[in-house]
């Protein structure tokens, strides 16, 4: 096992009835911005409970922020923190939604000139203006970590932020808002929360046992919920288990002690960057021929996923990796999820050659746990995801 | 799912060599008091390890906190504290340390004139003392918790405490300190942490999945370790996922959203009270005979344990659930458990109507998940086990 530190502050207000509660989590005498996405929480409730919770409280709002939350949009948003004094930030929303105010968290502390530095140059955020979350899609599990990442039409980038400041307050997650889900951004938060896992496990054993069991306690339970979520998202215990897991696939702890991948979402950003794919179908095209390119490093680790995951105990070591690869790549697409970037797109035959450089031009010349997913093996990875 | 509230501030340092860096937790112009146990520390070199870290702070010394921390003793700890004007604690040791640290925490400024009174009243810690601690002996988890018990001899007490003040701001866990750890203590940890895990899973299904199969993680993997654990301590890779399995038993997290029992321990402590049999092996015995005793409420998660745990797949539920009580039983004893108490003490034929009456005496009238551990619950559980 490897060294490591752990520290996770956030506070989750997790079931029915719990969003009542920022009443008195969001301090009295703050100027709140109410930052929500492009709509769906004023039709599913969530935006009524909300601001009667806040009801005492002085609240400005920003609505649409879109899924890649993208700078230009945050910018006018920062404005109006700095024009209203705002010193609160509630996110009301998905993924996109608490990672724009992840970022407005740090840059409206932030003392430079240009707030694209925090990102650009990798500036890590020691305090942000404190904010809470309403998660009401689960999928990326921002809501329990520190990180966010960023989209910038203008220059076609999509960038990671993140630090100890960047931690919520709180977050508060009421699994009746999964009810009024779109199938359509179920499948793509189960996707997304699986592959969250495989990046913090798919690399070799390192003897860390217990965080393996717990991933694969996250991935068999996604298994075994995502067919009941999908045919009845109004089902609270199944809606509860999913957003549950989303969270625990992404909030720091089964990633502590274990080397990680995280190359599968390098070249997931750069396939929305080009087609415009939703993230966690960039995840499913990539994953399944990147375990593929890398069979020879992760053979054992895949075999395990295999048993203990899919219980596929026959053949040899590599049949059984194999094996791992395809049940992974069926169960996105029993998610209605297609697989192959030719579903998505009609002139990507430059698409591989695009994202080798540009992970090339942004310095990334090796990723994966053996830092050995060089710029070819990233072309030769996506071609072969055509 | 239940409804429930997270939150778990402390922050962990994992792994060899990560002592040193209390030098920079612990604050620079602290007056500190190193709290420590029986002296075993200055054997295996952690004592060494944590003086020199800390020799540009301002230090005393306090040892000689005695398993099941006592009262009497803590008083003359907490003398220090108020004429040495003591402002943080570090705690270096096992769960009695570290849970005396935490009664120290709360009566450095405890307002009340007695602080008994913090257990006897059952008073909530909202601010503590800050402490830290560096965890010598894995099994009770109170390094990543926020609560303590307390054992008072002159009235034969053993009161718990809490509270959101009473969580270290660190805790340093280096494996490589279990090798000096004799192998009744590792025993012991195993069975603590396991039955902390039994505690908070052995109770209904409320199709908690992911916080059942993280439970189950657990308790997989310590039955995995733990024979390894007993032959070979020095391996740090098997010591290290024992450590950490100890901390995740009790930290929280699987607890939430699921109903607890926590009856055995409740049992188990009149045991430790009347018989002075250690902790861990009060709960060896009782655990047996409690689930025996309850198998109607819980032969359904009793059979899931069964098949997730042990791989009894054959006979009806019921069969199926004493299968697991056996398995669970044999488990103990091949750490050289005495599961029963007749191997412990000689005079034991009141045992169960004194443990009856004092729990009936605290006003403890029914414990247990669905509050049916009435005393004459417990007197039969108690008798059952002889």
């Amino acid at each position: 096992m490897l060294n490591f530190e752990l520290v996770n502050p956030v506070k989750i207000l997790f079931g029915k009835g719990e969003i009542t509660k920022i009443k008195k989590l969001v301090p009295k005498q703050a100027n709140v911005l109410l930052l929500y996405g492009k709509g769906s929480i004023k039709k599913n409730g969530v935006y009524d409970q909300v601001t009667q919770a806040l009801s005492g409280h002085n609240t400005i709002e920003f609505g649409g922020i879109p899924a890649n939350p993208e700078y230009a949009i945050l910018l006018e948003a920062l404005a109006i923190i700095k024009k209203e004094n705002i010193s609160f930030i509630l996110a009301v929303g998905g993924g996109s939604v608490i990672d724009g105010a992840k970022f407005l968290s740090s840059a409206a502390l932030f003392e430079g000139e240009n707030p694209w530095d925090i990102l650009a140059k990798r500036i890590r955020t020691d305090k942000g203006m404190p904010f809470g979350t309403v998660l009401t899609l689960p999928a990326t599990g921002s809501e329990m970590n520190s990180g966010s990442v960023i989209s910038r039409k203008e220059t076609g980038e999509k960038l990671a932020m993140g630090g100890p400041g960047l931690f919520p307050q709180f977050s508060v997650l009421d699994p009746t808002v999964v009810a009024s889900i779109p199938n359509r951004q179920l499948a793509n938060g189960i996707t997304d929360a699986y592959t969250h896992v495989l990046e913090q496990y798919m690399t070799y054993p390192i003897g860390a046992d217990l965080q393996d069991r717990f991933a694969e306690s996250i991935m068999n339970s996604l298994i075994e919920t995502a067919p009941k979520l999908m045919d009845n998202p109004s089902d609270y215990t199944i809606a509860a288990n999913f957003m549950w897991c989303c969270t625990m696939a992404l909030n720091g702890l089964i990633q502590k002690g274990v080397p990680t991948d995280w190359a599968i979402h390098a070249m997931g950003h750069e396939l929305t960057a080009l087609h415009g794919i939703d993230h966690a179908r960039t995840l499913a095209i990539i994953a399944p021929r990147h375990y593929a390119y890398f069979l020879d490093n992760k053979k054992e680790k895949l075999a395990q996923y295999g048993e203990r995951v899919w219980n596929i105990t026959e053949g040899s070591l590599e049949e059984r990796a194999k094996k791992a690869i395809d049940k992974t790549e069926y169960f996105f697409q029993s998610l209605d999820i297609p697989t192959r970037i030719s579903e998505y797109a009609t002139d990507y035959s430059e698409t591989a050659e695009k994202v080798r450089s540009a992970l090339e031009n942004r310095g990334w010349t090796a990723l994966g746990e053996h830092k050995n997913v060089t710029p070819d093996a990233v072309k030769a990875i996506v071609e072969a995801s055509y």
